[in-house]
């Protein structure tokens, strides 16, 4: 069996925390022992402890290949969408790759987002889908959740008939999306289960279904015409199209930690990061990635949650509801996770005809480096404030520590590398439009893996 | 008439905008047209529109100094108490001090706290009560407030007979100090009034209390054994214990802006700085100092405050209380308003066994300069951001602009100043024990008046 993990999404509904660097699977918040972790690292650890782990591959989107390589610690492979179209046209480039890699058209493919939360039983399902194709002759096979309650925020599987009767399978006699309170408790009345996004095909079905559409199968063929894919998700193009779908049950917990107050029920801590939650501020929880103190003073049923990005205070009960209004506060992202590393903003400001800068924060990882590169509209000033390591500058390499500064003039190809340990600095960028296009990329020995700074 | 104005207080019951540095008569948080004033600027502006100000000496605690002249702007008086003690010394030095530069014993002084909030014509009664010590010959007249509703947060004057029954003059039966809800109910019943805490008395009265006390009435010796003085209030060792107290009553808006229940009714807009009210957030507020957005999202009756010294979330009936939690809190305050300017905290790190870092907003004002100085345990890397000035390194002037990087290393005499507009730079301090304690100072032409940095 092969895994298709897929990790998209822009987690709007996680602001300010989550942004278009960082989706919501990334976010630690988690707590795991004594260290907290982000959903795509809880998964990846049970997927690790299941033995399932070495036969995944990423599907993503956007720029999370830095984000996933440097939270998982992996050579693993990463299928980048070229643009951010829809989950048919991403599983289908995931397997596509699979199978101009060689991958056998009767190996067995199980798609799985990384945003889910479940116990480590649900991943022990996993393998058995692969049987429940082969038992049934399924064309799909799925994990159906079985509701402990009524939610709106789920899509439904209505089963029907069993397989055999002697098998827990079931047909699956339709889908239907996320419904109404009244509804859903219907639903679950006849037996109908959560569905997790987890599905189970042979590459075969799913190279069938490319061909027909007249879409190429190879991988490079169908990367290059990526942009004329449909907009269009994995359930609506193949799930549903599908002539027969078996689906097993997981009793057992399984969440969409997708919005603050699903996502606080599952914190061992009210509180994460500097913050007091004072008298009555019962169920209220603070989640405080800044560096200055939060408190609650007798408010209850409230989560606060404050990043470099911003600050939110929203009632517990209607946190799904800050998507809508996300886009009218939100700022550039201000937090950026890299292989290198990871950098804060703390401050950006663009004078009127006058210059512009930024002050950031980097600390880059032990053994990692930032490319090669130089600009032509902005100096840079590092001040190193801990760790080691060395800088070359227009070809020389010299060794820095804590307390020394190095100003990057404009035009002077700079390198950057930590030795032994991180190495923090505090940057500060003047110039003209700062940003991306004024970089100017050179390869160098120390470049570990395509990083951008 | 001369007025003392008393500005004291650390404010914590305002935090986190109020700190050590800024106490609660020093935040703009008031609106003045299209401008935001602090209670300080208000109440200056009051006096200045009543011809009162150039009368005016400032007695105030801490570090005050600076913070007053950089507000108001002038060349006013100010006495500084040499430790914190309370409003009894802090008053009879102000007084000892008119007393040595020759103010007549038989002038009339006025005592007026700056944290207070009223309209105009509650100003416009200050005159009078002059009048009233002559046509009373009582020791002391004070400025009762006409209550418009029970309050427990005030103390209370209960008035006695008409001194005479043409005038509108009242003995003073007794003074008592916050009662609760019922009982402030029976004082107002009885006719009481809020003490707002403007006293008139002559200056001979003060000098003679304090000789029969046994203590100096000359400003320079009563200064010298400042720190013997009793530690009590004014209220208690002078205004109860006078034999004749007159008290004239002000029936229009008056109010201890002291609480963030109390500032935010004053408030013009629900939001100061960057914030988003969003649905159903009724009666709420943000205060953000901060150079982030806050969203408040369906969450009714609080107040939500957001500066460089951390984050409150507060319910509004209940925001008297934090003063109760602002102790275990609070952290070095991160902002700073200076004579020269302004200064906040960016981040600020110190490594076990290694090196601190400070990394700072820096704005010098126009025309103003931080002292000539050097620093053995540190350096400082500036780095402008907008603005042109002069720096000063080791006796030698040169010009400065936006885009500059100066490093000044340690043991380097240094000094900055803004020359046509204010001056905006990002400062790294990198070193050991980073602090006041490593700066000494120089004299340099640059200094306009004792200012510290």
């Amino acid at each position: 069996m092969r895994l298709i993990l897929l990790s998209g999404g822009a987690g709007k509904r996680l602001w300010p925390l989550s942004n278009n660097n960082r989706p919501k699977q990334f976010l630690p918040v988690l707590q795991n022992g004594d260290l907290m972790e982000s959903m795509l690292q809880r998964v990846w650890r049970q997927l690790e402890e299941t033995g399932l782990a070495h036969n995944a591959i990423f599907s993503s989107s956007g720029n999370q290949k830095e984000l996933i390589l440097s939270q998982i610690a992996t050579d693993v492979a990463i299928v980048e969408e070229p643009e951010r179209r829809d989950t048919f046209p991403a599983i289908a480039l995931a397997a596509a790759h699979l199978y101009s890699q060689g991958v056998d058209k009767n190996e067995v493919i199980t798609v799985m987002p990384v945003d889910g939360y479940a116990d480590h039983s649900f991943i022990e399902h996993i393998p058995r889908l692969a049987m429940v194709l082969e038992e049934t002759g399924a064309d799909i096979a799925l994990i159906g959740v079985k509701p402990n309650q009524p939610s709106e925020k789920y899509g439904y599987i209505v089963p029907g008939n069993s397989f055999a009767s002697d098998t827990p399978y079931h047909e699956v006699e339709y889908f239907t999306e996320k419904p109404d309170l009244m509804k859903a408790a219907q639903l679950i009345e006849k037996g109908a289960l959560w569905n997790c996004g987890v599905f189970a095909f042979h590459l075969g079905y799913m190279i069938e279904i490319l061909r027909k559409k007249g879409l190429p199968y190879h991988y490079q063929q169908l990367r290059e015409l990526y942009g004329k894919m449909p907009k269009s998700s994995f359930d609506i193009e193949v799930v549903e199209k599908a002539n027969k779908r078996a689906v097993i049950t997981y009793n057992g917990t399984w969440k969409d930690l997708g919005t603050w107050d699903t996502l606080t029920e599952e914190m061992a801590s009210n509180v994460i990061g500097k913050g007091h939650l004072c008298k009555n501020s019962i169920d209220s929880h603070i989640i405080n990635e800044l560096d200055l103190p939060v408190s609650v003073w007798k408010v209850p049923n409230i989560i606060v949650v404050s990043g470099p990005d911003g600050i939110l205070v929203t009632d517990r009960n209607e946190a799904t509801g800050i998507k809508h209004m996300v886009q009218q506060v939100e700022i550039p992202p201000r937090y950026d996770e890299r292989l290198w590393g990871k950098q804060t903003v703390l401050m950006h400001k663009i004078e009127p005809e006058g210059i512009e800068t930024l002050t950031k924060r980097v600390i880059i990882s032990a053994g990692r480096s930032i490319s090669y590169q130089e600009h032509h509209l902005r100096k840079e000033v590092w001040t190193i404030v801990s760790g080691s390591g060395e800088i070359c500058l227009n070809g020389e390499v010299s060794s820095i520590k804590a307390g020394d500064t190095i100003i990057v003039e404009v035009g002077m190809k700079h390198a950057i590398r930590a030795v032994a340990t991180d190495l923090e600095l505090i940057e500060v960028q003047v110039g003209k439009e700062i940003g991306e296009m004024d970089t100017i990329r050179y390869t160098h020995d120390w470049d570990l893996a395509p990083s951008t700074h």
